[in-house]
């Protein structure tokens, strides 16, 4: 980043010389990523003048990688004819991706200005659903015919090739553009000359459906060492690839909505920094009020104990630790087995052993908590006690008693209501700590003033 | 998941039919992965028996995506000339992964059973610290030279390409096989095949260093659309390449680990399902042990105030909500800032606007939360307070304003501890809502009281 921040001075020192030339090569050196690493620290009064430097397909290059606010300024300074230089060169999803983005003025004039054949397939991709395969494949990639030669092959890649996102996975259809087979350029490099590709065609594909979740197509990249996949419609015809670059893009996002799910955010699909004020009190507020107000209940469990709480205020000493252990261990659990089910090493079927492991992991957890618990409060707690006018011993093992029960309700509701979720078609990340905490707040209270009550006579 | 659990029965099915020919027909229409899932929902009796069924390029491809433990009892079971074969078709990195969770008897014979060049590449690799990029990558990939014409590179991947784990992006070494450029298959196919590769290549490269973290590799593929990138030692020579597919491995185990730490687990890379009781607890018990310890303070502020409490037991009944609320909308944001420094989208430079963003979003939150409060306490807790003697309006104001200061103040330590944590070289996803809801436990039991003893004169 310091060498992106060096970088973007320098740009400003040769913009303000006016060394245009200089500025122009030393850019063309850089990757994309990098220049519109630049172009989002510089002047944006200047942004389209910086732009207007680069090479004809660097820019093409670089517009798709700056943010969408910043597309959108350059987007309104663009003469017609820039516009439409900026579109041909574009990629169609990437042109797709960046429609999504604008206001309804802008989509229409990109409209406009695009050649009537892709104007046909923007529409066609701005169709699929949001996070389905569709919306993130490419429809630029090579389709070859079983009849070809593997010298056919590479004579079309060659001709073809330049326009497409990758020419590495080539794909073999019938007349009805339905999917055959796949060849790669590794196994066309190493076929004689003058096999066809039905011989050396791999005819076992993993593919995924137009309307199938995104998040599955990333699954599978995940899975096997795939460069890209094929997407079909309901016939079987091939419409697009998802490569695996736009495939990582999706495992962070995906991970970025579950890590925001977890805790206790409404995810979308925003970075911090271009997400506004009342956006994000948009994400969070739901969320808080649910929680808050589920409080209500484990209010409610104290005011049912305040009698007993009366006679001895001193447990109240005890309460936010003893909830914090709870919500903590409970957490633990419900991460890891959150994370589990969404990397498939944890299966529904596995329930019982899953709840079988937490029973003996909350046991080891809750006594050893509850031996460091004694320890603490027959070193620390002991002379409060007794200055309320209680028995320290018998708070104590009140307070073991209910840390040792208190981690394995927590441990127990930590792996069974996730899976449960996910059983039910919810998504289990909304069942992480801060939901699971509500609930062992609730339990944990519950038991401790019962064992209080049961231990202390009150 | 059903399919591979339909296939294993398939496959148990045609094993106890004898018909090892169908069996072996059957499982090389399949990628490996899947057989592999195969394997570890079978009989681990006759493990040996079907991998022995398998076709011999298909046997290691397998091997490399069975479990460690798995692999572990197919090498006790191997004759010298299988371990041999298997060994011959296996990636370096692949072997050296596998030769990491092995214990010390099986890397012996392993190494025994290594060709004597592999078995020295097999050491070197070995060398590299954990979680580098030396680590995860592999050392086949295609040299080429830059005097060579296209037509010579074709001819050089062809005979050397079968071996190599990546053929489509070259690279171009000097003598002392320091890293010159880099050439795509896709600029080969596209060049005049009398050009030199001199005149093509890429020569601004991105590397990484072997001793670099493979965070670092693994952030270079999420922000460039590479296949591969080089990996140079000290004296920039290329020594190994990281290909796209390790990549996304990383890029899930670190996210994972961000996951776990986040949920006051100590990270390490072992699936749950095959993660022992006692490892687990081993996880999860420290930092149980550090925040149980650490809630002694907010034991001492309760303590500190048992007076005004005694006067007021009614209060006690908040003290849940307070908690609960303040540990959620801090968690929310330090999740979020956490999530955002680890996408590179916040940067330190960002600290004053993320605060000044916290601040106000946390205005919002606070003050839509104490005004839902504030309803739902007239309604509902009103009688509740009136039966134990104190005025609900009161009452309900205190909470209503604890409410607001503690999310502000929640939000505030939630934005800057995580920032504060990188800067001073710790990892920020350990500042996530557990240790957040500890420190804000604290704060908001301060604020309620002393807003209480100034509002109620107890």
């Amino acid at each position: 980043m310091e060498q992106i921040e060096e970088m973007a001075k320098r740009v400003t020192d040769l913009l303000d010389e006016k060394k245009y030339h200089e500025l122009k090569e030393l850019m063309a050196e850089l990757e994309p990523a990098d220049v519109a690493l630049i172009f989002e620290e510089s002047d944006k009064a200047r942004l389209a003048l910086l732009f207007r430097i680069l090479a004809k397909e660097q820019a093409a290059e670089v517009f798709v990688e700056l943010g969408s606010d910043m597309q959108e300024m350059l987007i309104y300074d663009f003469s017609d004819s820039e516009l439409r230089e900026v579109l041909e060169e574009l990629y169609l999803d990437d042109t797709v991706d960046i429609i999504e983005e604008m206001p309804a003025n802008v989509v229409k004039r990109i409209l406009r200005h695009s050649e009537p054949g892709t104007r046909q397939s923007i529409n066609e991709l701005l169709k699929y659903p949001k996070y389905s395969a569709g919306s993130i494949m490419t429809i630029e990639f090579v389709d070859l015919k079983k009849n070809m030669t593997v010298e056919d092959a590479f004579t079309r890649i060659r001709r073809t090739g330049l326009d497409k996102e990758t020419v590495y996975t080539c794909y073999v259809t019938d007349e009805n553009r339905v999917l055959l087979g796949l060849v790669s350029v590794k196994d066309l490099l190493l076929a004689d000359n003058s096999k066809t590709l039905e011989e050396i065609m791999e005819t076992n594909i993993i593919y995924v459906n137009t309307l199938e979740d995104r998040e599955q197509a990333a699954k599978i990249f995940e899975k096997y060492d795939f460069l890209a996949i094929p997407v079909v419609d309901n016939e079987n015809r091939l419409v697009g690839i998802i490569t695996v670059d736009d495939a990582i893009d999706v495992i962070q996002e995906e991970n970025t909505e579950d890590i925001e799910k977890m805790a206790a955010i409404v995810a979308n699909d925003k970075p911090y920094m271009k997400t506004g004020v009342f956006e994000n009190f948009k994400k969070r507020i739901p969320w808080l009020l649910v929680l808050m107000l589920s409080a209500t209940f484990t209010g409610k469990i104290i005011n049912m104990f305040e009698q007993s709480l009366s006679a001895c205020v001193i447990l109240t000493v005890f309460i936010p630790m003893l909830m914090g252990t709870g919500g903590n261990s409970g957490g633990q659990t419900s991460v890891t087995v959150i994370r589990g089910m969404s990397l498939n090493d944890i299966e529904m079927r596995d329930i019982f052993k899953v709840i079988w492991k937490e029973i003996r992991v909350s046991l080891l957890c809750g006594i050893t908590l509850a031996v460091a618990n004694f320890i603490k409060m027959m070193l620390v707690d002991r002379s409060d006690i007794i200055a309320s006018g209680q028995d320290p011993l018998s708070i104590t093992i009140v307070v073991c008693i209910t840390l040792i029960v208190t981690v394995f309700c927590a441990k127990l509701i930590g792996c069974v209501l996730p899976m449960l979720a996910k059983k039910l078609g919810f998504d289990p990340a909304v069942m992480a700590s801060p939901f699971i905490t509500t609930v062992v707040d609730a339990i944990s209270l519950f038991v401790f003033f019962n064992i209080a009550s049961l231990i202390l006579n009150i």
